[in-house]
């Protein structure tokens, strides 16, 4: 499988390299808005992709996430009965996806990786969201890639390939590293080289997720450190 | 004008952030080819207006400036005698775009200009270069911005107007640098508040360049360093 030749590492960002769920959970309850806050976190999440779907259907135009995000929210805020925010407030709120943490091995792993590969976002986040999370938290990216440069959201085969085509390399050269197997079965479906990073409390410690390892990706990785000190052996 | 609310500061690169003539130069002086070095990269970069304007008007689909480059290349290679080169060394050569060296200020003038502002390229150059040219030189970039994102090139408007969009900031909030008054005049006509940056030597020790003022800029700068420190006294 050539292993020893991957040029270009992709990273899935929302859940993968930063933990959107204890990020917003938190941000809720420092607002005391009268909800659950993980629950309030979780509601606006499952928005995410039937929102996208509506973009790729065509039924919606090209929207960007920070918009799909606000049409969401604006969904939730009703849920949950919160009627008080004024519009600076809400903008404010939907701007939360920019201010997410990474998890506590991403900064350190990124570097490791960055010293012997490109480092790059493949996030359906659009490249101001990920410029401004970048800043925030310290994310070393050689190069922001996102949905948005492709016009296409994950996990169409343009923006798997479009990694590929940015950084004339072949697919083969090429790893998405994400949290979820769905993602990496569309890239491994392109050609792309596979792992899968545990993030087993991507929806709260309350719900741990099933981070079962899948024999068909290249590597399974309990977090970033591990995925380095594995790339590190080839 | 309100210049205490600059938010983002986009660059153009080839020759404001990077020493295209003299990288070019020197990689044609260590290859021993039979031409003068400095002629050989000024005939190669007087193409790339050229090229653009083909692609800007229809005659050429979209094509990135790797692809134009290795074009004009072919061009240059012919009209120099040039035909010793076999095609994995003239790949290699093309990339030396990829390889460019910044100015001495320009690493320590963008750190300096990082700490309060979001700093980005604003580059006919394909994303892939300028990442690699990231990597190489050590450039700080919150995110690559690139005529690939947008699909024109510069000066179209919707390149400078681009950005705002990207970062969700209004046209008075971005600026851009440039050593290039036309870059400068384009993205003035946008909105965007303007930093000329002098660069005497882009074409040469032997070929000094005007780099007289224009009122019309909002900044006037000797180097990056002399533009951070006139931002930090707004």
């Amino acid at each position: 499988m050539g292993l020893g030749k991957i040029r270009v590492i992709a990273f899935d960002v929302f859940g993968t390299v930063v933990d959107w769920h204890g990020s917003i959970t938190r941000e809720i309850q420092s607002l005391g808005l009268p909800v659950e806050p993980g629950e309030f976190a979780s509601s606006w999440r499952s928005g995410y992709q039937p929102a996208m779907a509506r973009v790729s259907s065509g039924e919606l135009g090209w929207t960007l996430i920070d918009d799909l995000h606000r049409m969401i929210l604006d969904d939730v805020l009703a849920q949950f009965s919160i009627f008080n925010l004024d519009e600076d407030q809400k903008q404010h709120l939907n701007k939360v996806w920019h201010r997410l943490k990474p998890w506590d091995d991403s900064v350190e792993g990124l570097k490791l990786m960055k010293e012997r590969h490109t480092i790059c976002t493949l996030s359906n986040g659009n490249l101001g969201l990920l410029s401004n999370m970048a800043k925030n938290a310290g994310l070393p990216w050689d190069c922001i890639l996102s949905a948005e440069v492709f016009r296409k959201y994950k996990p169409d085969p343009d923006v798997y390939l479009g990694v590929c085509q940015v950084f004339d390399v072949n697919s083969e050269e090429t790893m998405l590293v994400a949290a979820h197997q769905s993602d990496l079965d569309a890239a491994r479906a392109c050609g792309l080289q596979t792992a899968y990073v545990e993030r087993r409390d991507e929806f709260g410690k309350n719900s741990p997720k099933d981070v079962s390892s899948n024999n068909n990706n290249t590597f399974h990785a309990r977090d970033f450190i591990d995925l380095a000190n594995q790339l590190d052996q080839l």
